[in-house]
């Protein structure tokens, strides 16, 4: 078995790890990047559909305030542009169609006002809560003993703008909001500014792409590491520790000086660590779980339904697809139609085969977008939640009680081990922007600690 | 490396891996059970404190309608005895301490009668719950979407019944409200029978006591298994399966037609399977977190709260002892105080100095007892969060929204993969009955599947 020594091992090779053996690399510290799967990029991911064409079944906007990730993006020589906006949205409820343009659907004024007001409510509940220690905020211990469906029970009246926060709770967190602490989701919308910033295209989350697709990111921070920084199919299965830590994978062992764990807080836990890790840390482990998405891509000669005045951008309280976009390339060819299941509908999914989940996909876009969209010619999807070294998407989670009594643990050190990835960014908690910042900010504080 | 070919290989010798092995030996069939530990036992653990006598510093209790832990007891020739209940109990709330006998301790009648009415709420609400599908209860949603906290805050109006509502639920749950799916509590009531059967002593799951310690319930077990079944200090490490398994270690490869699986979802989880675990498996593993406890016992000459007319029982809303028990062996020699910490306190003690701990249970139990309680001889106690093997205890619980989209994956057969432990009992879920009789029930599933 090969042993290498070096100052900083990291475990995982997505955006955070990479950015973080990026940044080490730039201070001349040696470092290797451990990472399980045979590619880089972790929830981002490229799959060609031809031409050179491709379509991410991962991670793929930015958008305003995710300043690490568009500086990168920078940095890297890649480009942005905007998603595709142009025609009326779609909102699907109780076997309607309606067209609407902007954020929020059209639907009765009584329902749009308690979204309206429920929007600004949770804004302003989300001003309190301290990033880096949510515990800490004075209603904390309220906020976090119930669900956000709790919240809403007791909050909002009509059924039309719970079906509307739902949605945007399943579109934003991936889970039902009965999942999801109060706590958490105030937490989430002061990570990312606003709950408008979470759930906007233009001007939100989800107003650019990338071109050539966000896994490039991941694909160039590597070719910059150079030779023999970077092993692919190299699983992590022991962490040994105490000034320094000793890294065991299934071919490799490597000693460094420091580590740093850049996956999901219930992926980190299969670890075993030699001492086992405190309480407070595996405690959080359990109750962080992973959000719950399959995103899917229909494919079509040309994006048929923008000849019929549709964005292709759709929110659905039907489903099983709950949100849908244009994700055709820049060039507007091929045609694609993405549509995520999300929370309760991904969980239903998820273990089928391929072919029931294109089925059921096909017949959502049929519905939306009319006969064109029965037969598409191409389709490819992704579960995460059954993707071994993911588990699921977007990001992690908080279930009531856990930021209380774990939060502590989620990005505190323990010994040389230091703790990155999307779960632990304080701004963009979730996103690449998280996971690029929380890269960035593992590896000055691992700087800091070899000086 | 060594390999062993047998029918079955049961991973965990607690008292659900060793039912299991117990009951397939007795049907012929070649088991082996790889146990972590360089121990048997699980979570039921006895400490010696001199003169032949111990204490346990696990589960310890046994109770009525507990019937195949009671006739597994009886078939290994042990016997049980009373929990030690004469005099007054003890019920510290807001500076003051009161006398009281049996389970409801004195407070203003309101209260009490609050306590009442919600006790008897919880019980017809969980009648309603069927055991071996909560979600499909016809309120399972509602139930599922809020937290006890939530339920208890809109259902429960004094102080007093909400702190003694608390002190339930964190002395048989061992988390706070706010941790727990209304719906899991209403499960585990109905496994159990009532929650005056979950929190009683007498006619509850406190009544009795094992002579010599429960722990003699897996050794005694483990002895009858005979020459070469079970392998201690056995890490599984990984577990591929098609037809068959074969299982890997530190030290062995096993291959076998099936596996039974006798350790917590959330540690189950740790081992690598090959192929991966669906989805809805891996979310479960991911949502149902193990209770936390740390159980400490302060040792004196003799139990001198006797003579001052008390019981050693008590509950505290001051904490952090939260629940307390006269725990000396059956000849009052010596005298033994049993303290738990439960829920956030034990989180807040369980990475700890044992020093510490045992100085704040000192605290609490002079509080209590008065001055002889101040400087006991001897001090013990287990963080189960802390401990690699079992990171909690007594069992594991349900935030919300987990057993509507993933409690099918508790119980369900993967292939040739079965499920074991208290976690996944359909009866006295949680208990050391339900870990014997999961055990024994998954012996018969493999048994039926391999004929």
């Amino acid at each position: 078995m090969e042993r290498r020594d070096v100052d900083v091992v990291v475990v995982g090779a997505g955006l955070a790890g990479l950015a973080a053996a990026r940044a080490l690399a730039g201070a001349d510290r040696d470092v290797i990047v451990l990472e399980a799967r045979d590619r880089v990029g972790g929830r981002t991911l490229n799959e060609p559909i031809g031409e050179g064409k491709v379509v991410e079944i991962g991670a793929q906007w930015v958008g305003p305030t995710q300043d690490r990730v568009l500086r990168l993006i920078d940095d890297l020589g890649l480009e942005t542009f905007p998603t595709y906006t142009g025609g009326a949205n779609l909102f699907e409820r109780g076997g309607e169609l309606a067209r609407y343009s902007g954020t929020i659907p059209r639907a009765n004024p009584v329902g749009l006002a308690e979204v309206g007001v429920a929007m600004w409510r949770l804004n302003r509940m989300a001003s309190a809560v301290p990033l880096d220690a949510p515990w800490t905020a004075p209603k904390a211990e309220r906020w976090d003993s119930e669900t956000f469906a709790s919240w809403m029970r007791h909050n909002v009246r009509t059924e039309v703008a719970r079906d509307i926060l739902r949605l945007a709770i399943i579109g934003v967190w991936a889970c039902e909001p009965r999942d999801l602490s109060l706590l958490h989701v105030l937490f989430y919308i002061r990570s990312a500014g606003s709950l408008e910033r979470l759930t906007d295209t233009e001007g939100g989350a989800q107003q650019d792409r990338v071109v050539g697709g966000t896994q490039l990111i991941a694909l160039r921070m590597a070719e910059q590491l150079g030779e023999g920084v970077l092993e692919l199919s190299t699983p992590v299965r022991g962490l040994a520790h105490d000034d320094g830590v000793t890294v065991t994978s299934d071919r490799h062992t490597v000693g460094a000086r420091r580590a740093i764990v850049a996956v999901p807080p219930t992926l980190a836990a299969r670890i075993a660590y030699d001492p086992p890790l405190p309480a407070i840390r595996d405690g959080l482990s359990q109750r962080m779980a992973q959000g719950s998405v399959v995103k899917c891509m229909a494919i079509y000669e040309r994006p048929f339904w923008r000849d019929h005045g549709l964005s292709g951008t759709v929110i659905s309280a039907t489903g099983p697809v709950s949100v849908a976009f244009d994700n055709s390339p820049p060039d507007g060819s091929p045609g694609v139609l993405l549509g995520f299941l999300e929370g309760a509908a991904a969980r239903a999914h998820a273990d089928l085969p391929v072919a029931e989940r294109r089925a059921a996909v096909a017949v959502c876009f049929r519905r939306l977008f009319g006969p064109d969209a029965a037969e598409p010619i191409g389709y490819v999807d992704r579960a995460w939640a059954a993707d071994e070294w993911s588990r699921g998407c977007y990001g992690g989670f908080m279930p009531p009680g856990a930021w209380t009594d774990h939060g502590a643990a989620l990005r505190a050190p323990i010994g040389p081990i230091h703790w990155a990835g999307a779960e632990t960014a304080l701004v963009w908690n979730g996103y690449m922007d998280g996971a690029v910042g929380s890269g960035e900010d593992a590896a000055r504080a691992v700087l800091a600690s070899l000086d």
